[in-house]
């Protein structure tokens, strides 16, 4: 008899993104007139930089002659990507960080996912609240305890380290879906939890070419000892809107280790690479090229054109929003404006409100975890007209 | 204090094909003046169906223009192809599996090492000897006790069900590494095998498009009840030269079912839909444009052209090997040749033999398990010159 892991059943069917894709249709079938603008979902809508494109075209064109076509891969990556994103990423950014450490993937989702299959499931897990689900869920599905780290309005919605011990921590910055991050002197005070407890922290910089500030670290590996410590995550999605495109990679330092329960040290780097040799075959060929393209100066120019473009959406919701009376934070280092709910509201009832005043489809902070309640989630990810249009009702209804 | 999982810790060392590339390194650098011919790797060589290639130049251009451009896409693959799947793979073969059955992937090798998290632990699983390493490693990894069904000369290397009991199966049909098939009448033994086991069989069809034979079933669904007791692998790597390029896809029946210790039936279909949604964002968009582009009329043709190129490479190799006076078998539904090392030697003193007086590169069988001992595979994927070649020196060396 076939035995199911049964951990999938203790996950919350969490609907959240269906839920507010059905009521949002429910409101535009009994409004056919309004036009609704999503500021809800997290995914990027300009086209890929120009330089992506032409890459992309040149690998498709290798792959239709024998004396260029390219079959499997090296799993971690082809040496023109990873020998890039050392050079750019970190290298001329003053990080210690080199070609055998960086891992390319499919995307952060697959990595932050996958990460679990090399540590034990009786480690204690510690996430943040509210969190990118995709940390919690898969921590369950392997059954692990979680722990949870309030991240509230006091700190910044800033996860601060706790008192209590955790193994593994996952750290999101620029954060989704708060839009806060983690100065240097607070990444310090994580790295320090981390070797003290000698944790793991699993740190997550999908949306780090947001950061505009400088006292706003772009990778952990700035903060000296955490290359004993940390898992860095990086991916093209929001970087060059590489969402439908398909293109991250993990940075796993050489000489990080976690131990048996006997109390020998074991090498992650090599036990992530037998991994991702034994579960997957590498990232495409064509899609790679594409991400190369992304750290050609063209590539540079075109990827900050977009991100700019981004942020000043950010800036127009924010100043929009407060203007309105309302009380927001985020949207400076990230595309991501957390709303606070007026006059008591619950994320759902503001869900509701904003649906039926302004035709806004955004997304509840209660989708994220509990101490998202009572706050809202709007993107930048949207048109400037469409933007501009939102924030106009925004302020004649507020 | 971060605790590994020490189940990788139990993984063999298994530097087969690296072994193998560095003997044969050695022996380059050692004769410069050969030229050493390569049938050892299972990896294509003909360029891409020029179908896939159109397709992808215009899948580029979609992402090239905001009006067009396709950021995160359905979990399961879009639409196009699934449909495109169903028809062409099942529909039309009379087979009796739909779209909502159907997950597009990153390739065969992720699906049959991810499959394993939706098991428990505690399943007894049964693998092959020899076999494709990944059903053997991914099932160690996760602290599952694996049993061996012995694959030898006296079934033509095809596995007969065992008499012992197994909750989880995985079968590989064209075999790799063989070259067997599991003919109609020994599939339906196996389906009478899991119903009576309440087992699932993982069957893996990445090779299903080189049966040439009437009575080798395509899909383990063309046996009655194997819709309660099978998931199926595909994959476009072999199909359609994907091996750099990735796609692939997996069918979980609606209505397949595992038990929860407590005897609670749970749903595969859609713990399956949870796993992937929640670790995986999809296949490229672009990637996904091309494995469409095979169920084309032209992209139909393109493949019969190149696979039937592979299989008379196969020929060649098998007669020419049979000529030189060398026992064989596989190599008519499949792109492998399994050849019985002569004069009693060991797989890796063959390995010596053919690259000492031939100067051609094969495998080891024992790289496979334990019963590949005394046997070498060759494959069909090199071009019809260097398998001349390769023929010509293996007639006048034995």
């Amino acid at each position: 008899m076939a035995f199911v892991n049964e951990n999938f059943l203790k996950l919350k069917q969490s609907y959240l993104f269906a839920e507010v894709a059905k009521l949002a249709a429910a409101f535009k079938a009994a409004n056919p007139d309004k036009k609704v603008i999503s500021l809800g979902i997290g995914d990027v809508t300009l086209p890929l930089p120009q330089a992506c494109i032409e890459a992309m075209h040149k690998a498709v064109d290798d792959m239709a002659d024998s004396k260029t076509f390219v079959g499997y891969g090296p799993y971690e990556g082809f040496d023109f990507l990873v020998s890039a994103i050392a050079k750019n990423d970190f290298a001329l950014q003053g990080i210690d960080i080199s070609v055998g450490e960086i891992f390319v993937s499919d995307g952060a989702k697959s990595d932050t996912g996958n990460i679990g299959d090399i540590f034990a499931t009786n480690n204690i897990v510690a996430i943040t609240d509210p969190v990118y689900p995709v940390y919690n869920d898969t921590n369950i599905m392997a059954g692990r305890e979680v722990k949870i780290i309030p991240c509230g309005e006091e700190t910044g919605f800033a996860p601060v380290p706790p008192d209590f011990h955790a193994d593994i921590v996952y750290l999101c910055s620029p954060n989704n879906p708060t839009g806060s991050v983690i100065k240097k002197d607070l990444l310090k005070a994580w790295v320090d939890y981390a070797i003290k407890n000698e944790a793991i922290i699993l740190y997550d910089a999908a949306y780090e070419k947001f950061i505009c500030e400088d006292d706003v670290p772009h990778s952990i590996y700035e903060i000296e000892g955490a290359k004993s410590c940390a898992i860095e995550f990086r991916s093209f999605s929001k970087t060059a809107g590489f969402t439908g495109t398909r293109c991250g990679y993990s940075v796993i330092p050489k000489g990080l280790t976690a131990k048996t329960r006997g109390g020998e040290k074991a090498d992650l780097n090599k036990i992530w690479y037998r991994r991702q040799s034994t579960k997957y075959n590498g990232t495409s060929y064509i899609i790679q090229r594409g991400a190369a393209a992304v750290y050609t100066p063209q590539g540079q120019e075109q990827i900050k054109a977009t991100i700019g473009y981004y942020l000043e959406n950010a800036r127009i919701i924010r100043e929009a929003v407060t203007a309105a009376g309302l009380e927001c934070s985020g949207g400076v280092n990230a595309p991501y404006i957390w709303l606070k709910c007026p006059n008591g509201m619950t994320s759902w009832e503001f869900y509701d409100e904003l649906l039926n005043r302004c035709a806004i489809v955004g997304t509840p902070g209660s989708g994220f975890g509990e101490m998202g309640e009572g706050f809202f989630r709007l993107t930048s990810f949207g048109s400037r007209e469409d933007t501009l249009e939102a924030v106009e009702r925004i302020k004649k209804a507020f």
